[in-house]
């Protein structure tokens, strides 16, 4: 993409609503803009960030044998009477009547309708194990929406729902998203920490919410400061395997790590003192195991082996899409600006021209931005008439991992300057090793 | 994918519901359920081609230099006021109230919204021309929802807008979506004719609707029959030349070409008697240049090059995403079920092994399975244990383009059989030939 055709409006000034930085950043970099209170849209990179998301979650869930499908965000009361949640809901359920009157809802999240689509249409144990998953669009009426995209009023979701013969199959489940969260957060440059939670509205007894530690995180976190040095890398998991799943549950969760719901000060204080670590973190997903719940409040049941009606075993599993992006701000950034990790970075590199209109110059970097895209990556050139403090300023702001820089003076000694945006290291190259290296780099991603 | 780990709810009754063949087929073929009155949910197949539709919309609309972003759902009524259609918009617009009491609205489309997102950010004409769209969820709520997702309350709906100094320029916008339009829908397999037409709720003068032939659609339309040889097909062109764009409006657009709505008998009676056609259409898109209604009415303006203050010309453009599924269907079937044109397929190929659990058999269908996806292929396998009369079934009812039936007699002479589902013309060949010709025919599409 070429600055001069693109529409990035980074602003000037602070913005004086932001309270916190990945709000302010997201605001300054021409992410988003806020509609309503605690409603946003997406401006072209933001955007760009939030598809760039969303697929990776797609491809781990694919991964781990999920099926993607899609529900719709207005839904009909009638369903949430039939479980119990549509008066137990309480006013952050958004409640509308349509013309013909009927009460209607902008779903918050989705175990009734996904319920009702399996009894409907599953009927023997041989069509199990499923898990259905949907990234859409929820709303929460918050009282006090605010931090931007942290604590929204409309905001994307991942929701995945499994269903299962025997609750050891759920558990399996469980387990194979827990695997999957791993990975798809990892491959987001962040470390999201599994942690003893509590079910809220959703139901059930085993959950674990997935923190990423912050500052600004809204829960107060307590851990044994082993867990930090977990990482799962890229280790290769049969996602049918039921002990490998269960062994990466058990090693990233038998040490202590709880949020203030759960926290439990005489279990906290067997953690050596040394590793006894108190924090704030940013939940950016959960994962649940509610038994029958739903399957026996709607009638949710298949044919067993013996022929008898079974309920099925199901758990609920969500990573909060469009929160990660404040998330991953809030753990990547610097008085600057932003820090994208290279796996979600809306553009690959930046490129900056230090004198546009120079013939040398604008050729040396057509060639390098058409050498990226031949390569198959995206790269943002800075093609504007700026100078050049104002067009480092936008790059650091912005955040993208890399940054080429094209002057006079280099290109008269045949280099380049290659920057990192997270080191701040420069190397000078030819533009040719350059391009090289970036291809290196993101072939790894 | 193996058809033993999807979810394809094939229904063998014929939904009682479903009056056009488009609805029957998608409920009958597991693509969608309806959720509510004339509200889905897209079950795993029907997503996948929600997504694939999307995807060609959105690689056209890059190749156009338009930008991709998103705006909320949910929106406040107060812009609305302010372009004064709150009020004039009718009880098709879901209004809500949120539990601070404020009037909120589900977004039936986004003038107003983008126009406010525009005078915010953009004040001089250097930053124009800009085009800005989105793909996302709009409702509106009809009195009889009916025919699936051709006339659903909650739709996916492609919406663009321009903003251009000029009336010159803006005309160019129009024309440069007109020709996105064509190839748009000519890679999803189907002729959408420009026709002209009314501009209802929108306003302005100039705007063409998008009509598919089909028997079962809602508008009549009158055409010369000359416009049904017209093309666009792989011809190369440049979005920013506006003679060359405006070159294809004329070709496309001077015909007679009419929907009821605009039909004037006068001009008709003076095209030739025996090219003069009546027939029904699907609206697929529509384009409407409306110049200054809503920067006037928003005070949407840049600062022009003369330095004063300028009412930016604008328009809109929609491609009914979702409904363009049933549309396609529409055009594309026969009584064995539907047939997906080769762009818009879920899966490139259907595998069908004709003795489930014999070793030559399952060996020979695991090899192609592997050989496609290694060639970026996306095949589904019926694994399952079911005759072969309920698989071929199955197959035609979903309408893979391309079906490969592996046998143990055709496997003791080498071959396979591949299988045109639009002519139902067979041959034998090698596995390796059989991928070979799928390989070719989709790297065309």
């Amino acid at each position: 993409m070429r600055m001069s055709r693109y529409f990035l409006p980074v602003l000037k000034e602070t913005p004086r609503e932001a309270q916190i930085v990945s709000h302010r950043l997201m605001l300054q970099a021409g992410l988003i803009k806020q509609a309503s209170a605690g409603i946003y849209s997406w401006l072209p990179m933001g955007y760009k960030i939030l598809k760039r998301i969303e697929q990776i979650v797609h491809e781990e869930q694919a991964k781990a044998g999920h099926l993607a499908m899609l529900m719709p965000t207005i839904q009909s009361a009638d369903l949430w009477r039939e479980s119990g949640r549509y008066d137990a809901y309480g006013d952050e359920m958004l409640r509308i009547k349509d013309r013909g009157g009927r009460d209607m809802l902008f779903t918050p999240t989705a175990e009734e309708l996904v319920t009702d689509i399996f009894r409907s249409h599953v009927s023997s144990y041989k069509d199990l194990p499923l898990t259905l998953y949907q990234i859409q669009w929820k709303f929460r009426d918050e009282t006090r929406p605010r931090f931007g995209v942290m604590r929204g009023r409309e905001f994307l979701m991942k929701d995945g729902y499994n269903f299962d013969l025997t609750k050891e199959d759920a558990l399996h489940a469980y387990n194979r998203h827990l695997v999957s969260y791993l990975r798809t957060y990892e491959r987001m440059g962040l470390q999201a920490i599994p942690m003893r939670a509590d079910s809220g509205p959703i139901g059930g007894d085993d959950t674990h919410e997935f923190l990423v530690l912050a500052e600004t995180g809204e829960s107060e976190v307590f851990y044994d400061s082993e867990i930090t040095d977990l990482t799962f890398g890229d280790r290769q998991i049969d996602f049918d395997d039921k002990a490998a799943c269960a062994a990466v549950l058990d090693e990233f969760t038998s040490r202590y790590a709880r949020t203030d719901e759960t926290h439990d000060e005489a279990l906290f204080a067997q953690v050596p003192e040394e590793r006894r670590r108190t924090a704030r973190g940013i939940e950016v997903g959960q994962i649940f195991y509610f038994g029958t719940k739903y399957s026996d409040a709607m009638g949710a049941t298949v044919q067993g082996p013996d022929g008898k009606p079974v309920a099925v075993h199901m758990g609920s599993h969500g990573i909060g899409v469009s929160r990660l992006l404040g998330a991953i701000i809030e753990a990547s950034h610097d008085d600057k600006g932003i820090i994208w990790p290279e796996g979600v970075t809306p553009f690959h590199a930046g490129i900056v021209n230090l004198r546009q209109g120079d013939e040398a110059t604008d050729a040396a970097c057509e060639d390098l931005y058409d050498s990226l895209r031949a390569a198959g990556l995206d790269p943002l050139y800075d093609d504007r008439d700026e100078r050049a403090g104002a067009k480092f300023g936008t790059m650091d702001l912005i955040g993208l991992p890399w940054r080429i820089t094209v002057g006079p003076r280099g290109l008269k000694s045949g280099v380049v300057e290659l920057t990192s945006r997270r080191t701040g290291e420069s190397e000078e190259l030819s533009p040719g090793d350059a391009v090289a290296k970036l291809i290196a780099i993101y072939a790894n991603v």
